[in-house]
C-alpha cells in the first residue's frame, strides 16, 4: 500500500518509520528535500496547494494523509475522488481556525473557556468587558507553539494587542488558571473502530510543548475526555489519529484546541504503549485493525527545542530513547526529543527532574 | 554521524530504521536498488568487492559496516586507513569459514561438536571413521539458512555426499542430539564496553530459522553463554553486535556458529527488550554507550518464509507487531516477521502456537 503525506516533517517522518515495518511505501510532498521525511522516502519538492505538486504526491497512492494541516479544502479539491484523503478535510478546515473549532466544541457539548469572535477593536473592548480579563486574545489562523497569540492583563492592553494582532481575523479568550494541561490522542479507523490512548500530561513554556507525562491516572479526567474526543471523532466520521489539548480547572476539562493529526504530547507512545500513534493512524486510514493503546510502564518525553544535545553523553542514561530530527538548530525550533520509560510514577519523574536541570 | 552499510537486505533496513531517530545518516552497497535497505536510505549499487563502488559507499562515512558478511577482508582493503570497519575483516574472514569458526571456539575452550577438516574423499571416510556417523558435510564457505550441506547416516552415504559437495573445502561435523538450539546476541563497543542479551531459543526447518523465544531463561546455560561470547568478542577486539548459535546437549552449550552481525534470532528485541540488537550495534559502532539489553515481558518471533501473509488480519491480533521487509515472494526466502511480547512465557507460547498453525 501507497501513503501519500503532505508535509515531510518530524511527524512525517515518525509516520514513515513506524509505516516502513509494515510493508508501506510512502512520499512525501513539502517546500524543501532537506526535511526529515525527506531522508526516509521520496520527496516531491514543490508548494503544499500547487495542485501540480499534489497530482504528483497522490499518484499511485492508496491514501493521502498529513504531517501538515494548515492546507486548505479548496487546494485538496484538485484530488477529487481519485484518491482517499484522511483525515477529511472538512476537519482540517475546522482545526485550522480556532473560532470554528470552539464553536464546535460547544456544538458538541464539549466545555471550553469562554470565547468571542473578534473583527474589530471595538469588538475587542466588548469581549474583555463580557468574558473578563486577564484574557488571550489569538489569531483564528495559523497560530502554532504559542504564535499569533496576545495575553491582555488590563484594559490598557487593549490597543496594544490590537496594533500587534489586529487585521485579522481573531478571537478572545478568557485566561484560564488550569491545575495543569492534558492531552487526549485516539484513533478512529474507516470502518469506525476506535482506540484511545491514557491521557498525557503537558507543560509547555512560551506556549511550546516541553515535557510530557504519561500516562497520566485520572479516572474521572480520563473518562470526560473519551467522551469529549468520541463525539469529535464521530462527529467528522473521522479516521486517523486526533488530539484534543485540555486545560484542568477544578477536576472539570475545557477543550483549548484538536489537532487532526498525530501530536507530540503522544511521541511517548512510540516506546511507551503496546501500538505507537503514528502506527494507529496508519493503520486508521487504512481500515486496518487498531492496536492496543497501552501503555507500557510510565514514560516522560522531554522535546529538544532550539539546540540538540549531544547523544553520546544523554545515550548514558539507562533506557532513554533519543529521537534527533536532523534539523538545522533555530531559537524555538523543535530539533528533537527524548522519552525514559520506567516502572513507576515517581521514577519517571526523577528521571524527568534531572533530564530538564 | 554517517553509517555505510554492505548489503541492503532486511538487517540493513532494521539498522536504518533503528538508527534514523538517532540522528544518523545511512548509504547503502547492494548488486540491486529494490532491497529493503534501499527504501529508507541512498543506495550505491553494485558489486559487493568492486573497488570504485565501495570507495562510493564510504566516501565521507564515519564507520563502515555489514548487513551481509560474505566480503573479502582484500576487498574491503582499498578502504585502507580512510575510514573505521566494524566488525573488523579478521572477524569475519573467521565466520565466513566454518573450519576456522571451529578452530577458534576450540582455540578460546568454548565446547563444539567434534569435527575435522575434509579435502578429499578419503578424508571423509576417515572423519566418519574417527567421528562417527550419523554426521553432517559443510562446506566451509557461503553456507547459510541450510544450503551446502549433507547428512550423512552410514557407510553408503559417504559417496552421495563427496558426489553432492565435494572439490571444495569441506568440514565434517558429529550430528549433535540436541535438546534445544540456542543463540547468545551482545554487543562490544569500540570502547570496549560490553552488553549481552538474555539467550533466544530457536526452532529451524531445513536449517532455516522458524520462530524464537525469548528470554529463555536458564541461569547455568546463560553464564555458559555469556562467558563464551566475551572470550570471542575480545578475542577479535571486537566492534558492533555479534551472536553465536549454540546447541544445548545435556546442560552444556556446543558451539555451532557464529555470525559477525545483528541476527535474526535477536528480531525480538526491537520490541522485546529495552534497546534492540540494532541500535546497540549502531551504538557499539560509534562508541557511544551501549543500551540495556534487558528483556520488556515474554516475546516470540515467528518468520515469514516463502509467502507473506496479509496485513489486516494478523494484526486484529493484540499487542502483534509486523514486520514486512517488501521483497518479492520467493520459496525458502524470508520475507518479514511478527513479534509478540507477552506477559507471562505460558501466554505468549499459547500466542505462538497459533501463529504457528
Amino acid at each position: 500500500m501507497r501513503v501519500a503525506i503532505i508535509g515531510a516533517g518530524q511527524l512525517g517522518q515518525m509516520l514513515a518509520l513506524a509505516g516502513i515495518p509494515l510493508g508501506l511505501q510512502f512520499r512525501f510532498l513539502d517546500r524543501s528535500a532537506d526535511t526529515p521525511g525527506g531522508r526516509v522516502a521520496p520527496i516531491v519538492v514543490g508548494e503544499f496547494e500547487d495542485p501540480a505538486k499534489l497530482l504528483a504526491l497522490a499518484a499511485d497512492a492508496d491514501v493521502v494523509t498529513f504531517d501538515w494541516e494548515n492546507i486548505s479544502a479548496s487546494a485538496l479539491a484538485v484530488l477529487g475522488n481519485k484518491v482517499a484523503i484522511h483525515p477529511s478535510p472538512q476537519a482540517l478546515a475546522t482545526s485550522q481556525d480556532r473560532l470554528l473549532e470552539k464553536q464546535l466544541f460547544r456544538q458538541l457539548n464539549i466545555p471550553t473557556p469562554a470565547f468571542a469572535a473578534v473583527d474589530s477593536r471595538e469588538q475587542l473592548r466588548e469581549a474583555t468587558r463580557s468574558i473578563g480579563l486577564p484574557g488571550v486574545l489569538k489569531t483564528r489562523r495559523l497560530g502554532y507553539d504559542g504564535k499569533g497569540q496576545f495575553v491582555l492583563r488590563s484594559e490598557g492592553d487593549i490597543g496594544k494587542a490590537w496594533k500587534a494582532l489586529g487585521a485579522q481575523p481573531l478571537i478572545y479568550e478568557a485566561f484560564v488558571k488550569f491545575t495543569r494541561e492534558v492531552s487526549v490522542i485516539g484513533a478512529r479507523s474507516t470502518g469506525g473502530e476506535i482506540a484511545i490512548y491514557p491521557l498525557s500530561a503537558n507543560v509547555h513554556h512560551n506556549g511550546i510543548l516541553r515535557h510530557t507525562t504519561a500516562p497520566y491516572s485520572h479516572r474521572s479526567l480520563q473518562q470526560q475526555a473519551q467522551r469529549h474526543l468520541r463525539r469529535v471523532l464521530r462527529h467528522f466520521d473521522y479516521a486517523g489519529v486526533l488530539t484534543i489539548e485540555f486545560f484542568v480547572v477544578r477536576g472539570r476539562l475545557l477543550a483549548n484546541e484538536l489537532a487532526p493529526r498525530v501530536h507530540n504530547s503522544g511521541h511517548w507512545t512510540i516506546e511507551g504503549a503496546a501500538t505507537s500513534q503514528f502506527e494507529n493512524h496508519l493503520r486508521a486510514i487504512l481500515g486496518w485493525p487498531l492496536g492496543s493503546t497501552e501503555a507500557r510502564g510510565h514514560s516522560g518525553m522531554v522535546n529538544f527545542i532550539g539546540t540538540m544535545p549531544e547523544a553520546a553523553p544523554l545515550l548514558r542514561q539507562p533506557n532513554l530513547h533519543l529521537h534527533d530530527y536532523g534539523k538545522s538548530p533555530r531559537a524555538n525550533r523543535k530539533l528533537g526529543h527524548c522519552t525514559v520509560v520506567e516502572r513507576s510514577a515517581a521514577r519517571r519523574d526523577a528521571r524527568l527532574r534531572k533530564l530538564l536541570k
